[in-house]
């Protein structure tokens, strides 16, 4: 056997400002280190139980269909667009940041028809384009968008995407994985039919589960389906009858149970703080964080109305060296934030404020070491020149 | 917000005797509450090199594809029929279980021409019947079977049916939820195609992941696809972009960090016991068990040959009461035992002896627990009559 087997794995301490996983509180990690028991036990049910209400007030709903799919945001995206898409369906898709782009493609893996509606990386999606999108074809069944898109850290207005989907008849798919606890969400109010998320973000859990939520209407569009749902583990009529109400679990799959030990804990802690305290405290970061990096001559690539508090991209200035940097925060300072991606590689570093991440120590060290590494790389640059 | 949620959940201390999840060792469960890092870490990228390797050993095979998959054994079950089959496309799927059943339900929903071939629940796969079905049948591009069936506790000659589908051209998908680490599996030696298993069986890991590979063949056959894989999520080739050799990871989903870092450490801790060690513990445990119930009168389902050591099936007697008797398993001694699945609910208890929970004193625990009840209820049975 290799040698190294033979040792255990000891991860770094990494102060996490990426675009996810964020920190993690030491709570919610023992929670998740508590002894296994079986996913049907009684008690295990009560766990369940109190996780569908905890995420019932995050996403302010009462959908009955709330519960945790057991795999990453990326399985919570396949899970609302194939339960609800037929194949031939018409969705609309807002493309402003990479997830947006995965949208389409998941969707026409399911077989619908994509209609998607771009708009340039770093803006919101205007909900004017969505309507007229609406009036000019026909027969759209769903309209998709992401709500915090976590490439470019725009977020968009969901109240008024929702609002418009239901004048003209149909559903609405929301991405709320970066948004779920760092801006408002409120389901119900806004009429979002179906919705996912993701552990890792700004509840601040380990990643590998994707709370996710449907409406009555979007329920009884499942129903309704005139072909199954091409994926077994996430059709959501079975899932239901396990994560189901008060009536007797049937047995679907193997929750991952020590993940959602962990979940609970983190939701429990959210609602402890509040949603409220929980948002402006985000925002407080992302001020502090903003006015820092003001100070340090760097801007932010988002206008102001669209920017996300938990996610901030920052321009690269031509003098910086975009993977040197990164590289530096990580092994001299650990702390790991991200990179561009797509069309922004290279021309924006992501900062995530994100759940634990969103605290005062946290920006200030950040904020300290980026000072560290542009004043030696501007020092190297100028004994270059001399 | 509901007092409940002031409290944090404090599981119940559970000998976990079912079919799954198994009792998961304390240096397991701290190595799942280790600080998150980045999914894209270098050290991270170090562990998921790590779990491969060990992973291969533990399937022996050399299958560059393979990798856990970011989900239950379900999802495992997905993966490997939802990547190889394309619509119409004919699949022979042995059904001696729930197991076999779903499998022919997920590749129907894949689109797929499934075949069923059915066996008595509690029987193994007969290779002869896959024979004669791929002779009478035309164009049969896939073989599906479960190698250790969890709902009745039999095994099948995997490297039987896997010679007979090659003959034939076919390729072989292979459920080996429960028989990874708990019997010998030699994917390359068998020429298996595809294969899925799940942490929670006998690695004695938490639940929520997925050990799968695929042979050179079937990647070639993935790439090969007319049409896109189903699900975004789970096509192959993207994912391979994430796990895949030396060369620069390419971001796919966000990897489960912390359930991998428990991966490892279960798999750590097979090799360093030894493949053939943990075989021989679960034999072991298994004739423990099997000396003592026919001491109590009870016998198995299964014929001698075909018994699993990590999954006992044993008829309940006429004079036991299903319900009551696991119910008083898990109220007063903390055990949790199977309840029997479809047309064998009612019928057999279905004790587990995975991982961690293959060893003599589990065995000893549960066989006076058993003793304990029958004979109250025999007393109690005595004193009604009297």
């Amino acid at each position: 056997m290799n040698r190294t087997f033979r040792e255990s794995f000891l991860p770094p301490t990494r102060l996490l400002l990426g675009p996810g996983p964020s920190p993690v509180a030491s709570e919610v990690l023992m929670a998740m280190a508590g002894q296994t028991i079986g996913h049907l036990d009684p008690s295990f049910i009560g766990l369940m139980s109190e996780i569908k209400t905890m995420l019932q007030m995050a996403f302010a709903t009462s959908n009955e269909a709330t519960f945790a799919v057991a795999g990453p945001g990326s399985l919570g995206m396949d899970a609302c667009l194939l339960n609800l898409i037929e194949p031939g369906d018409k969705i609309l898709i807002a493309r402003n940041g990479v997830f947006g782009t995965r949208m389409c493609e998941v969707a026409l893996r399911g077989g619908a028809q994509v209609i998607p509606l771009d708009f340039v990386w770093g803006t919101p999606v205007d909900p004017q384009s969505i309507e007229d999108a609406l009036v000019h074809h026909r027969d759209i069944k769903f309209v998709g968008f992401v709500h915090a898109e976590t490439s470019t850290g725009v977020q968009s207005d969901a109240s008024a995407i929702a609002a418009i989907a239901r004048k003209h008849g149909a559903l609405t798919i929301m991405d709320a994985v970066t948004s779920l606890a760092g801006i408002p969400i409120k389901l119900d109010e806004w009429g979002i039919d179906a919705v996912y998320s993701g552990s890792q973000k700004c509840l601040s859990c380990p990643p590998g589960l994707s709370p996710v939520s449907f409406s009555p209407r979007a329920v009884e569009h499942v129903k309704q389906r005139k072909t199954p749902v091409l994926s077994w583990f996430l059709d959501i009529t079975q899932v239901m009858a396990y994560w189901g109400g008060d009536k007797a679990r049937a047995y679907h799959h193997t929750a991952p149970v020590n993940s959602l030990y962990a979940l609970h804990e983190s939701l429990r802690r959210l609602h402890l703080e509040g949603l409220e305290a929980s948002f402006e405290r985000h925002r407080a970061a992302h001020l502090q964080l903003l006015s820092g990096i003001t100070a340090l001559g760097l801007e932010l690539l988002v206008d102001e109305p669209y920017r996300l508090p938990q996610l901030n991209a920052i321009k690269i200035p031509s003098t910086a060296h975009d993977a040197q940097l990164r590289a530096s925060l990580l092994n001299d300072f650990n702390i790991e934030i991200g990179a561009g991606l797509g069309p922004l590689a290279g021309k924006i570093w992501r900062i995530g404020l994100m759940g634990e991440g969103a605290r005062a120590e946290n920006v200030d060290r950040l904020l300290n070491a980026l000072k560290e590494i542009m004043s030696r790389h501007a020092n190297e640059a100028l004994s270059m020149a001399s």
